[in-house]
This record gives structure tokens, C-alpha cells and sequence, in this order.
């Protein structure tokens, strides 16, 4: 059987990274393989791409090609890493996958979305994630999240982190928009409490798909 | 007045690097600004796009991948320098441009070439040459030069220079098509004879723009 391809979204800080382990850990325990992925990143040539998109010393990306290289990105991991896990009936979590660019390129850039999402179907060949997760943390809390994280691994804010409030604004904005527009693919989940409150509500929304 | 936009197109090995040399000193001569650029590259970010690109002993991109990245790249080259020199009345003289991505991408790798051309048009956002040299050679005569260049810059052929003779023969074909297509923009330059013989009928063909 074919696996599941499940996807988490949300806002720097809203603890992404943390829950795609414990739910991976999970699946594991029942025998599922889980692998876990990240975007950009996911393999060797887009950890590369990666850093040019997020390093801030050298010559930033234009708005456009801050997009196409997200999306050089996501055409390498869906064709040599997400697909053939899925054929294989291993399920895919990735941490960011389109809702990102659509919120984040989409709203927040600024760039037409009709081309965003037209350009984002060519990249991955028109796959969309099974299910995916909004993690919602209020603007103060995933302040102080990131905040922590960064003193804890000695980490700075990236280019696309250090953007203004405005842009976060938007991408809030994009997430709720998005979510509105396709609530049986996306769920939102609270993640404004504690890190097993927050996995036992996901584990409870892919009971469905078990 | 706005500069003008002019590419050089040709399969490896065909002198366009010489060509774009010989006319930006003619420009200069007349008192034109000439901007010289090659893609992928034309700023720091870019080259080190081009050498995600042509690096092949990492991880090689997937087509759409390769696609992608030369796009992003095109979008960085549009914004930060071809636009800019334009609108000061340089003229711009780039070593390939969307014709490339059309003949390699889209009849030598086989993708779709109404998205390839979709992807196009939003990357560079519409901007199209004023004026397009196709350098032809034929094949033995291009496979000599490379090879000399080869021995003399101690370079090796890149990841597509070693796509295989098919793959080739594919560009060949687009690049046929093309210029078929489009007579008034692509010209047809035989660059069988000396660089000089070239370089003059390039010349001829850019008076009415002077």
C-alpha cells in the first residue's frame, strides 16, 4: 500500500521539528516506517540550496528566485526522496512543504498567487500532502520559543526569519486563509500547550488513517 | 533611451564567449556601455548557482530540479543587472538566455515545454531579447574547439557537456525549431570561418540598432 505523505506548517516557533519526532516515533512503534524530512533540505544538493537561500552575508535572493529556489529544492526531494518512500508505503513527514510557499512567497512577498501555485504544481508534479498540520501559537509564545532555541543552540535568526512584523503578519494571514480554504487537508492544531498535548491531538487526527 | 538586450545562443564550443568579447569592444568604441554576462551566473549568488549546477561529483539535480535553478538564477540576473543596465542605456550582452533553457530543458531533457516557457515568462517577468545571434558550427568543428579549450584551460566537460550524443542531437533540433520560429528576433550566424569573419557579420546585423 501506498504511504502517507503528512505535512507540518506553521510560523517559526511553533514546535514543527519536535512533533514530526515524537509522531514519526509513534509510527515506528507500530511498525511504520517513518521518514522525516525538511525544506529546503532533505538531501545533500538542497542542504546546499538551503544555505543560499537562508545566508544573509553574501547577496540575498530577489523575491523570485527566493521562490524557484525553494522550489529547485522541492522538485529533488519529491522525486528522489517523498515518492519513492511512498511507494514503498513508508509515510513521509515533512516539516514545510507548499503551504509554506503559498504563505510565505505567496502573502508574504507578495508574489501573484496564481503563478506561485502554478509554478509550485510543476515543481512536484502535482503531489499534495495526504494530510497536513497547522501548528497555532500565539505571535508571543512562538516569540519566546524561538527566542529560547536560539540561545539553547547558539543560532541567529535566518534572512527569511529577520523579515519585519509586517511580513509575519501576512503569513499569519495566508496560513488562516489557506486553512479556511481546504480544512479537510488542513488541520489546525492548538500548540499553545504542553509537547504531549499537542502530539495526543495530531495522533487523534490520523487515527483515520491507520 | 533604454539599451538594448541582445543573447547569444549556440551549443558548446560555437565562440560566443569570443563573439559577446569582440562586440562589447566595438560598442565601447562607439561610446555604448556594454555589459557583459553568461548564464547561469552574472553575480555571486548565481555563480554559485551555476556550480549546483554543473558540479556532477555531488549530487546531480533532477531535471526539474536543473530547470529551477537555472531559472532562479535568471530572475536574480533580470532584477540586479540586466534591468538595471537597461534602463541606463547600456546595451546587454548575454551568453544564453531563455532560448538555452527552451533547447536543453525542454527538448533535451524532455519537459513539457509550455511549462518550461510558463516558468520562463515568470522568472524573468516577460523580458524577452531584443535580438538573438544563433552561432552555428557544425558539429565536428564545435567538438575540435571544445576539446582544445579543454586542453588549453585544463577544464573538464561539465555535467551537461557529458549528457550524451542524443541529448545533443535534441538541441540541435530545438535550436532549429526555434530560430524557425522566430526569424525576426533569432539570426542565424555561420561561425564556421576566423572569429573576425563572425565578429563581422554580427556587426552587419546590429547596425539598425545603432
Amino acid at each position: 500500500m501506498r504511504g502517507r505523505f503528512i505535512t507540518f506548517e506553521g510560523g517559526e516557533g511553533c514546535g514543527k521539528s519536535t512533533q514530526i519526532r515524537l509522531l514519526a516515533a509513534k509510527l515506528s512503534e507500530r511498525g511504520i516506517e517513518a521518514v522525516e524530512t525538511r525544506e529546503p533540505g532533505g538531501t545533500l544538493l538542497n542542504e546546499r540550496i538551503r544555505h543560499l537561500i537562508k545566508d544573509q552575508r553574501e547577496e540575498a535572493p530577489v523575491d523570485k528566485c527566493e521562490l524557484l529556489l525553494f522550489l529547485a529544492a522541492r522538485a529533488q526531494l519529491v522525486e528522489k526522496v517523498v515518492l519513492p518512500a511512498l511507494e514503498r508505503g513508508a509515510w513521509v513527514l515533512s516539516d514545510r512543504f507548499c503551504d509554506s510557499t503559498f504563505a510565505y512567497q505567496g502573502y508574504g512577498r507578495g508574489l501573484d498567487m496564481a503563478s506561485v501555485k502554478a509554478a509550485n504544481g510543476f515543481a512536484c508534479g502535482g503531489l499534495m500532502p495526504d494530510l497536513t498540520f497547522l501548528l497555532e501559537v500565539d505571535a508571543a509564545e512562538a516569540e519566546a520559543r524561538r527566542k529560547a532555541r536560539e540561545q539553547a543552540l547558539g543560532e541567529t535568526a535566518d534572512r527569511i526569519e529577520q523579515a519585519g512584523d509586517g511580513f509575519h503578519a501576512r503569513i499569519r494571514r495566508g496560513f488562516d486563509e489557506l486553512a479556511a480554504a481546504e480544512p479537510a487537508r488542513i488541520r489546525r492544531i492548538d500548540a499553545g500547550g504542553t509537547r504531549e498535548e499537542t502530539a495526543e491531538r495530531i495522533w487523534k487526527s490520523i487515527a483515520h488513517l491507520l
